[in-house]
């Protein structure tokens, strides 16, 4: 995608140095209540896919060894019962949290920010002894720098083979937890500059466990490099731009410019993008275009005649498993979930994606009647999908739609993250903890980091 | 370099997994006395430059944030009073390891193999209540794999900007604790695998605190691949070659062969190289010239008329400050570390290398006699110095040494590693525990790696 701030490429003089000044210097209260506000989506979204996702084979092996390497600690783990010390519940939080792959994502990163800067943040308050509204002010500043070094990185990273959300994700924890401990503008370049040579996570671990690891990865070796360097460490303040830098080896297409936020700028969290479906990220366009026509035409699946889905060409290298056999699968096909939508299923449950599902003879039915059709579309605009629907009684239904556009209406994101908090938080933790965990998470004003997490655990 | 194994270019087919399951089936009694011997040589110089770098900045700063984080343990430190836990020890055993950069290198894998692999090896031997004997069969294990895969690898990993002891390091530490755990083929592919997503380290951190650091952090991430792996993770058992691998991401010309290693094979280990002058390594060929034509022909410095020394292009880059002012300068500087060797100065301690000595008038005097003449020679021999000295009297004095070429005479090797060890290791812990440890790191039967690395402890 083009740069979201091309316009600031010429000014690039000392860009890893103009990120740390800016950590340092911008005040907790430039986070004005609009994007304290996006923070608490942020949080009560990943509470609600890493408890989900704290059951998976994953996070039992990380929080075995944790406990078999370290012993346990004083930090909560996020719907688990255990506690580790920060280090180890850092890691086994941010796995957790990716481990669905159901969590935030922002384009200008190419990655995931909420997984891989939340968990680094929320422990270094409870560790410190702040207040959640301070670790969420710094959790906005750490997203920030996480996107904005993604931007600066470019299309190549990513495309060359870097897991964004691993490499580009270490700076925003370094840049969170640099700003919760009020690191000055040298110490703070010292961490960044110690990030990259702490980052890594490759794209070929996608489909493996290797995927939701990178995400605890990026927050456990941040704060490792802030703390590090809030202790004196001397690495490379200009890391970055160097030569054999960051860029240099892994940013083949990368435009730096130099930070120029000034107050009154509006976050790059407002920006967020949330997963309202659980399967992959290119399918969700023409689920939500479906649902809209679902809904609006109150069609009867048995009624359709023909399904067209036009989707960038991109997608169907990610997403275009035509005839799936297991649940995986049908999270990574574009026919199937188009039937799941038109048939009503709900779309946001984890364990809609079931092998049964995937062999359902009316969704499959369905599903052969969905034609997918490949379009060439700008980059940026690459998650659109444009769905027209035939029925036997020779309407034909259009509708376009793309998740790639961050909300305006909050209230109604909110009810719709609400909604997707119960469905994944509710049958772990009853109704009545999840509505006071999702009122905790949306009210920040006076709770403390801890409490919350502890009042994610099981039991 | 070419290929130590160009032969085997041909034959690979699946060279992760031929690796994995060389490492799960070579049996520990392949290691013969030989390899054993020089195990224990790398064992005994690394002993002795870890107990002289603990002193280090940065050791304290990993200590203090280790403790921090979470507390003590039960495993030992070199040099250092405190204990820690394992993943913890490795790290900062790692770092002070290469601290001082006086640590040995193999040419196969481009960097130092001995204190990304040693660390995590005698560790999960405490662990695991093994003899020092079984962790260092594990360890020329260990160290096989990481010069196969630095050989695999290729030139151009370290010449787009990636420090090998860090990144290619990980395999090794990985290979060796997996050897020592006992796993099966599959479980050490998937090992090997997690490895290529969490190895890091760029040369840009040459310089900066980052570089001890990258050797811990190798022994520390190659030791949990290796125990995820144990646990059950799953990763990519084909990660070094698969598309967006390791070698694809950062291996421009990586030339992968599958091991075929056969037993009475010898093991790499035997073309270690150990360094005996605390500076940069491309300076070390003309100073042991410069030794022995001093030691021969009873050389007084004020007779010397000039010196030249013929050395490959590339090491003007590395070490050719021709008027240091510190010792740190004076480290890469090729003409006055020869004027050192030519007043025969004891380039062996690390304290030679201070300021003062930068500045002593007959030194300077003597190394403004010294020319340095780049020559064009094969990157296989590109350690490679010949030194000519003409004196006074005329005469006119040659010699030509490189220090890239293995030792053959192991008693001689003993005898210069035991001065080595003496002088880093008597000023620390007096002569009398000096010469204990070291009798017990080369008669390593009966001896167990805890009691090792506790005797190391000052006080």
């Amino acid at each position: 995608m083009a740069s979201i701030h091309a316009a600031e490429t010429a000014t690039a003089t000392a860009p890893t140095r103009a990120l740390a000044d800016w950590i340092a210097s911008v005040p907790g209260d430039a986070v004005d209540p609009r994007a304290l506000r996006w923070a608490r989506h942020c949080l009560m979204d990943w509470i609600g896919v890493t408890v989900a996702g704290a059951g998976d084979p994953l996070v039992a092996i990380l929080l075995d060894e944790a406990l078999a390497d370290g012993g346990a600690g004083d930090i909560p783990l996020v719907g688990l019962s255990q506690t580790l010390r920060p280090s180890d519940a850092i890691l086994v939080n941010g796995a957790a949290g990716h481990a669905l792959d159901f969590d935030d994502v922002n384009r200008a990163m190419h990655g995931h920010p909420t997984v891989a800067v939340l968990p680094a943040v929320l422990t270094a308050a409870i560790v410190e002894g702040r207040s959640l509204e301070d670790a969420l002010r710094s959790f906005v500043i750490g997203y920030e720098v996480a996107c904005r070094v993604g931007d600066m990185t470019g299309d190549g990273h990513y495309d060359t083979g870097w897991h964004a959300t691993a490499t580009v994700g270490t700076f925003g924890a370094a840049a969170g937890v640099c700003h919760l401990l009020g690191l000055d503008a040298e110490r703070t370049a010292h961490a960044l500059g110690l990030a990259t040579t702490l980052t890594s996570g490759l794209k070929s671990q996608f489909g493996t466990m290797g995927k939701p690891l990178h995400a605890g990865r990026a927050a456990q070796n941040g704060t490792k490099a802030a703390r590090w360097a809030a202790r004196g460490f001397v690495s490379r303040p200009d890391g970055l731009e160097c030569v054999q830098g960051f860029w240099e080896t892994q940013g083949p297409d990368a435009a730096p410019y130099d930070m120029n936020w000034v107050p009154g700028d509006r976050f790059l969290i407002e920006r967020n993008l949330f997963k309202f479906h659980a399967a992959c990220y290119m399918t969700h366009s023409s689920i939500e275009a479906n649902r809209t026509l679902r809904a609006r035409h109150d069609i009867d699946p048995v009624q359709v005649k023909k399904v067209t889905l036009k989707v960038s060409e991109g997608s169907l290298r990610m997403c275009n498993i035509p005839e799936p056999e297991t649940g995986l699968q049908v999270k990574f096909s574009l026919r199937h979930t188009a039937a799941l939508a038109l048939a009503g299923r709900n779309t946001g449950a984890v364990d809609t994606f079931s092998d049964a599902v995937a062999n359902e003879p009316d969704l499959i039915a369905l599903r052969r009647r969905v034609e997918v059709q490949p379009v060439k579309i700008d980059r940026s605009e690459a998650s659109k999908a444009e769905v027209i629907v035939e029925l036997e009684d020779g309407r034909v239904l259009h509708e376009i739609h793309d998740v790639g556009v961050p909300a305006t209406d909050l209230e109604d994101q909110e009810a719709k993250l609400s909604d997707k908090f119960a469905t994944l938080v509710v049958p772990l933790l009853g109704a009545t903890r999840a509505e006071a965990l999702r009122r905790t998470a949306l009210a920040a004003t006076g709770a403390d980091p801890r409490s919350l997490l502890a009042a994610t655990q099981p039991g």
